[in-house]
């Protein structure tokens, strides 16, 4: 089996690296300063597509128009990539994105719930890390609310609560609330909710949850962490009129994790694959 | 009550200023660069000697003969500042360096069992820290190896263990052992090390356990973090000629936790002044 | 506020007393042999359904057209029950099998989130004791499979990870799978499912699950718990004819934790009335 | 190798068992009513003596001078036993007690640090198996007090607080204290012991530590379990008259978990032969 990467940040070299030990022969491109990678061949994107037998893409393989390729100082239309491609199998993130285009199967790995929930884990580990090393305080002890119970809510709530953390989740779904105390944590309502009391918070949720007057509630001493996608559901300018630590925590878990995040694209094309 | 603080690193910052929420009139020195902070009175060492009540020094108070000042230019000789200090309480960490000089009481606050444990706690909060930020696979199963069980290793294994990675210990006490194996890890006998099998190794003993040639049986993309102190338990050299990632943790937590880890300097010197 | 309470078993005793510790007057109907009970009035139906403001009634409220009293030697038929009760509200469990009956508001407690999950919670507990007190060996690194991740499946299978056991579950759905791998147990499909590992087996599945064939695939000392209500979801003369350690678990928590029960029961009512 | 089991409870017999899978030749004396038990060899005890290679006793060997044979009506002098055994080694526990007798080599396995960390993970599992099934509220969230904090206070209370429990833990010295607040639990000083707080109360201390005054304080619906061996820690008459629940747990986990408690006496013996 010929596998060809096309751009991404550095998982996908992981991954890359990972197809290779699974006994694949891959390529990538996009990569533009890269010169050896163990066995793996830098091509261009035409020698790629023209070896390969299957396409992998980003979790997000588009940006603007444009193939989302981080570490190459050169644009790719995607639309020219696909024609490049042709009818061979795409395996790709956000594959909505690139149906309109598409000339052969278009595959989602990132639609897979193992893929989801494996990269929801390395997400909140990520979160964990962050938290860790810029907070003053220690994790032990100290009083938390995380916005949202969706995957990465239940796994970053399950992981600071074995740390030792007072955890509160706010949530909408009376399910949800009911499963959030069943799990030892405080369920909060978003209409109640006081973010005055809070040393640590993160938001999960991709709308604005944190506008200005919540954030003149919180401590001066609060670590804002958003680890939802743009825009984000933090009023960032508030946060900083106010001289609040504030992070907005985008690319996780690619920046704090690229192996394990490679690998559970590897591990997920070929369970796609062999399916 | 007057206190001072005499030296340290940014934990002190966090200790004086929650002496000040405790309600002790606060004043400090050994920080050349700080000009003010919030009611906290900057002194020279001769001028705080004068003003204070107790004396409060830093977990490690000695470097060289001098006062331990990692944020000032300039040098103390001990001996002058506790002549400063003259019959007042001092308390202070490792205070068997101390007694030779002192002239009145000198209490020891990080010999007191519950600022170790608090201690050891934000150690591995901090070693986690550094795992996570550094290593590029995830903590959630990977094999993780940790030397040592006294407290530092308890917390840290415990930790690990609750992010879902496969922890084992290696131990010589065969009490620890059997607690070892009892809390759901590995119990490894020194003499039957392997390691060739972790992806992470943790240090926590201050003696030489990884040899040149434990270090050529490691994996080459291991991920080795060692915590003793100076010398600390790794051949450096030896990991540095097979390029492993090799980290000397050195002064967690008063990097990773400064506030947590002044705070429980401040309690500590509380409880004793109390007892 | 006064309340009756009509029929069920020992929780709804224990409910009886928690709405007298939340302020309430209280009398029950249905227990025979209750002569006094703190400051709870005994009645007979029509007394109760006279005096009342709102009627309380079992989880399960009916047996075979009559209200169900496990504790009375008399039969009430339902339909005479809520004539009684009039256009009082009801607060009852599987309020579906009143609503044809009745002449007011029903509402149905257990239809709640919370009570639900909570009643999860007390049932796994329960079932957890059912295999302590019987099973010859420990659930500390025993070998147990769980078939079913809903609510019950849910909090069984974290209480048994947490107790040191090896818990493997068995889903259908492939987000159930991924999170059963996430929380660090192994998820099984029902197809692959093979039934000579486990030591000890848990249904919660209302369906016939453990068929003669996989009765047949079991260990010899097997110890087999079935949780879903009549007629389960096991072939029990099969296991009987192999003379496998059995038991269908009915009336959790009833049994096992009726003041917990009851508790919640009283809970849910009281959140039911203030909103 | 040829392996004699004599006397003791159900427990020996799962030990027989055990040997056997180990590839042992197996006899056991003391057991009356067995007639026959898979391919184990039932013997008088001089039988036995004379057959076996090895000797292995019960972890408590001795009854008033007696062997301990719960399961048997007949009475043998420990002496008369010994001097049949001759020199042959003797796998035993509380070893001391039969030292003034023995002709040959006396192993204490219940001297193992092994043996003891299991024998007290199985008494914890079995104590948690006498609260649920006895005590008619829930272990989840509900207010248990622990007093000791040796092995089986350290399992009890990791148990319950994985089930949800708020657990205290009652100790003496500081380390313990230090160590309690640490797992997430509140330790408690014995001099500050409100015992009108707890639901449940657990004893592991082998002392008076519920006396009359004590066991006043105590709620009504406290649930009150002795682990200690006897005469206990409770003053049980003080008890009584207050019409507390009390429970005092003799021979767990003989009783609750005789398959797994067998299984770690073998274990324990075959490594110390190995040895």
């Amino acid at each position: 089996m010929k596998t060809a990467i096309f751009g991404g940040d550095k998982r996908m070299l992981f991954a890359a690296k990972a197809f290779v030990e699974a006994g694949h022969e891959v390529c990538i491109a996009g990569f533009d300063d890269m010169i050896s990678l163990c066995e793996i061949q830098i091509c261009t994107p035409s020698e790629a597509a023209h070896l390969c037998d299957i396409a992998v893409l980003p979790v997000r393989p588009l940006s603007g128009g444009f193939l989302n390729t981080p570490f190459s100082r050169e644009k790719l239309p995607i639309a020219e990539l696909i024609r490049m491609i042709g009818k061979k199998p795409v395996y790709t993130g956000c594959a909505d994105q690139l149906r309109s285009y598409a000339l052969g199967e278009v595959h989602d790995y990132a639609a897979r719930e193992d893929f989801v929930w494996q990269n929801a884990q390395l997400t909140a580990e990520g979160a964990v890390g962050l938290l860790v090393s810029g907070y003053e305080g220690s994790v032990y002890g100290s009083e938390i609310l995380i916005t949202g119970f969706g995957r990465i809510g239940k796994c970053l709530s399950k992981l600071l609560t074995a740390m030792g953390a007072h955890v509160a989740v706010a949530a909408r779904k009376p399910a949800d609330l009911a499963m959030i105390a069943q799990f030892g944590m405080e369920p909060v309502d978003y209409t109640a909710l006081d973010c005055s009391v809070y040393q640590v918070i993160f938001n999960t949720v991709p709308a604005m949850i944190f506008d200005q007057e919540k954030i003149g509630d919180m401590r001066d001493d609060v670590y804002l962490i958003d680890l939802s996608s743009k825009p984000g559901g933090v009023d960032f300018q508030a946060a900083e009129a106010r001289d609040l630590t504030c992070v907005h925590a985008l690319s996780l878990p690619g920046k704090t994790a690229p192996l394990a995040a490679g690998t559970i694209i590897k591990d997920t094309v070929v369970k796609m694959m062999g399916a």
